[in-house]
């Protein structure tokens, strides 16, 4: 576990700058004999891709390219390397602004840590980061597809409007699909919609809630007492950009509980342990139950505002006051379900690596 | 990272079953040079154990033994290892429900894991175990503060009743160190304490949350993308036992923010940045900006209850009841702190010294 | 991969100074429901145990203690802690020489690292740590004997007299654990023990080759490009104290021959793929081809002699003579057999499990 | 430390098959400020290209392109991602051979392990893999020459010729690189030459053997007692195929000297301690000593030769011969020095900022 490479067993390296020549991954472990093609990655890109009415018009085209690791459509064992080139990169607004520290970003301190950074669309502290791991994300579902494990994401709350769902995971994740905001409550959606063109009319953003839920992991994963289960999605999940909490199961809820109401009482049927609630999400001790985890994520609102803020010239250290123009979601609450389920298809891919559950070849 | 060792350069491995022979860990990667001894260890052990009226009646005498990596009563660099006896384990409560999986509990996913478990107090997922990273952590935060780095941790909530704290940390650490459930706020302390007596009586438990400040920690710890510091602290908190939940600065709230709100403005003064706010928490971008670091943690209730609870019989896979007797916390809150304050000083120190800010000898 | 951490999945963790209170370790990743006994361990240790009439007089008792992990005579998989008390040291041989740096040993370059040492016997650096490795190899061993693996050491070499050995490894291996020099052929041994016994009288010592064999090595183990098994294994072995070589199949031997020399030429024989010659040493492209292993260690002469040689004060930083007394082997070849043994263990059941060969319980 | 990527601080991951689109690698932890060009890096990978007329005709052009983490020519911190195209690729040669496994070769272990292979060129486990290490040890070098380290490599001896060499290893190497084969012995060049020639003419290959010498390493060097300077070493320089050995000072030949010619007697002068001899070559219980580093590696010949071999077609599992064709170095020797010391420059980078020796930006 390291900065640029997430995993033991299945690994995920991403490299790229917002606005260099190409943003990409190399993803090393994955098991020899899966069918993989570009379609596969370019799939889930357009997911994460700007899409809707409200989200950042950089065209991204995001076709990814692979450039090893695949023969004759299949994957050899050895290291898939995708390269995703930055094709509609424009600097011009960031020029301006280059020595500002835009409040809410990683520009003070990448400059406090490294001495230097790229300004341009920030860089590698862009968002534009997260499309390569969307790319070593594809990969991993496919591989968790062959074992029953399926995971969806959709937006559970943007700018304090809560999607109100229940039924199936399926279903919820469907009709979160049609939805320009995934949010899979048709009812409510309007009225995030009107608060995220409100914010936007003003110079404004908007945050939310990312909700995921996991089907179909066996029970037995996760090894404690460090790497557990949950541990490890939080490391995680908490590496996505603009997420500032992450809770499993009834999470800060169950802070207010009592023993009694908190815990997951079982039964026995046909000789399967089953539970009669999931306040636990899905882990105990760190290690999976065999229910649908459940986890939700916090997703702050897009630093970058029009509106003036005030902030300080890095290279000159003055005050300064800014307005962060360019291209920009005034929710990303969206795209970061796309990458919040990327980031869980790799943890879960690599714990069950890491617990020798997954063949070296499919 | 793994199953039982935290850190990467400064690596701490637990060992032990709650009623084995000892639990402990080995430090490995500690600077040379520090003034250590068993009561720099046992000063933290001590605010662990269970003291209050709530806690636990098991008597854990908790005394550390180094039988390694010190010579001198200076740290030599070498494996510091560190051994602390289980002097009061007492089976014979669990001899009765040792097939029953009690809800809450990691009885049945260790079963499911590893297809046995040790079911004295819990084996190897009992909060016992706490007690060997309370010990490494011990030894983190002597090198830490030698960095000016002071880690505080106190009940932020039990039970529902949210302490109100202002002032200096320094202050409110102190006034929660005096209290019994290390809560800041004298005035609702007794609303608290009242809700805990109120669920012993009726055989319950309640939960509560944690909160963590770190002040002195530099500008500019933390590896992008995936080693983020808050994403590395998240993995360490939640790997604590009952935790559901992490939050760094505004949290969940955030998602409730606009822009304008959720972005910390910034200013300089006398040559230095500084924040008008501190809503990332500490960091941004996964990066810390010098402020000061603060994390939120959900604990839940204590899963052992008197309380009859619908369960399994994991050998005869037949349904049944349990009332878990033995000698438990009916709030587990107060001790959490202090394991929190462990795994924050844990990580903070493995990624000063990932980033070489750590000499190798003091 | 860490300083004193061997393993990625089977890992161990030892600890302890020559002098202080035990030597040990932690082995995390043993899967469960292997039974283990102190026996287990304690025959192995006995096996490097000084014996022979050459070997050092050091009384070491060497009895493990296993105080974590095991529950009712099987493994938990969890943590196995195993203490072995340091009960026979004597420091007073040191004192003399307490800031001198004895030739050939770590204390220069200990003392430049970390500023410190314990100068009791060597401290960390002495070949007492390797009682650690060979009861953390002793676990690695049992697990491998259940899948058919079996490892064979033995003196190929001592002082220059080099074993002629053909027939079985069983046979030759079962030869050398009857010689007091683990030496498997009975005619030259009295060579050897000649230059030892000459040695001694000079107050020098000597050094010698040990030869391993790994018998049952599945085809196809190994992680190219870097982790490949021969790496790893020369990783393991050359991290063994006094090992200054290491060499697979022909090694050195290959750089003089021609390509058709060196090439294994292979046959299918019922389907099943066979090599004529062994020069690889069962190891391909880092991969492992299905044959024995064949490994060749070269093992410098103790360092400590009573010889008289230049040498450093290394407080006063004065040039000194200096003359080892203490209680030394003149030959440690058979010795570092043993722990040859178990680090290769280590190195193959690590492989294994990190490919997912080995399921988490037996 | 994994399959294909190499270090724990500085990691270079290697990506890329011989007849695929690009090889490459992704250099993560590389500190920020470094001034860096396509140069820098084409330079070493020009060192490594078939050069003489001995070394294979196929044309690598192998110019890198940076993709990422260098802005404004200098590093920034972040991943730098390098790509190679793999311009002159001609898999005609293997179309004919590729069910067969060639001897020498991984082709039936990589068959054995991943159930698949691309045969073309040897796919994954081509020596054109190397080209990829090569372009991050340019790196490496370049930091490491910051800090007054420096690394020399040179064929020691080719088809059984041993290059006589003294002299300050600065002007050793110089003769060596003006040398078509890399070998600083100008007079026995020739019978090196006429040996490699012979072999040609009769379908065969030659081998040799690598010396690597490294000046200026600080003594304290290396984290024990797995983690040693020279096992880690070992490990990156067997990782080098066709590497069949490794050791270190006077390595094998230590094995039959007595302690006292063994051993390195020191002494001070001018307050430095000095060593009279570096039989350790460099490394003492795992630590650097201070002096030069002094390794050997045995280089089999090349395993693709023209003569009539016996072998098996891993598809029908029938006898074969082979004759392999193809382009091929009949001595890989002079660019195995090239990549030994790129595995050189990134095994003590690493260790050097696994220590905190190297600031995050220059």
């Amino acid at each position: 576990m390291t900065g640029n490479t997430f995993g033991r067993v299945f690994r995920v390296t991403t490299f790229g700058e917002s606005h260099g020549y190409a943003v990409g991954c190399v993803v090393d472990g994955c098991p020899a004999g899966l069918s993989l093609g570009e379609e596969d990655i370019n799939r889930e890109l357009r997911r994460r891709r700007p899409g809707g009415r409200f989200a950042s018009p950089r065209k991204e085209k995001d076709e990814a390219k692979i450039i090893s690791g695949v023969f004759e459509d299949k994957t050899l064992g050895t290291p898939i390397a995708i390269i995703i080139e930055n094709k509609d990169a424009d600097s011009r607004a960031y020029e301006g602004i280059k020595d500002l520290a835009r409040p809410g970003h990683a520009d003070y301190t990448y400059f406090a840590k490294f001495g230097t950074r790229d300004w341009r669309g920030g860089g590698r502290a862009s968002g534009r980061e997260t499309a390569a791991r969307v790319a070593g994300g594809a990969i991993a579902k496919k591989v968790l597809e062959k074992f029953g494990i399926r995971i969806y994401g959709y937006s559970g709350e943007i700018a304090g409007v809560k999607a109100e769902v229940d039924g199936e995971i399926e279903e919820i994740f469907e009709k979160a699909e049609k939805s320009e905001i995934r949010f899979p409550d048709a009812e409510k959606e309007e009225f995030a919609l009107e608060r995220i063109r409100e914010a936007m009319r003003e110079g404004e953003s908007v945050g939310g809630i990312v909700e995921i839920v996991v089907r179909g992991v066996p029970a037995g994963l996760g090894e404690p007492v460090f790497m557990k289960a949950d541990a490890y999605l939080a490391y995680a999940l908490m590496s996505i950009p603009a997420v500032k909490g992450v809770e499993f199961g009834a999470g800060f809820e169950s802070a207010r509980m009592r023993g009694s109401e908190s815990n997951d009482e079982m039964y026995v049927e046909k000789g399967q342990v089953g539970f009669y609630t999931n306040n636990a999400g899905g882990v105990l001790g760190g290690i999976t139950t065999g229910q649908d985890l459940i986890i939700r994520l916090a997703v702050k609102p897009t630093p970058s505002i029009s509106k003036i803020q005030k902030t300080v010239n890095l290279k000159t250290l003055e005050n300064e006051e800014i307005s962060v123009k360019g291209r920009h979601d005034p929710c990303i609450v969206p795209r970061a379900v796309v990458v919040a389920e990327a980031m869980t298809a790799l943890a879960i891919l690599d714990l069950m690596m890491l617990q020798g559950l997954v063949p070296r070849f499919l």
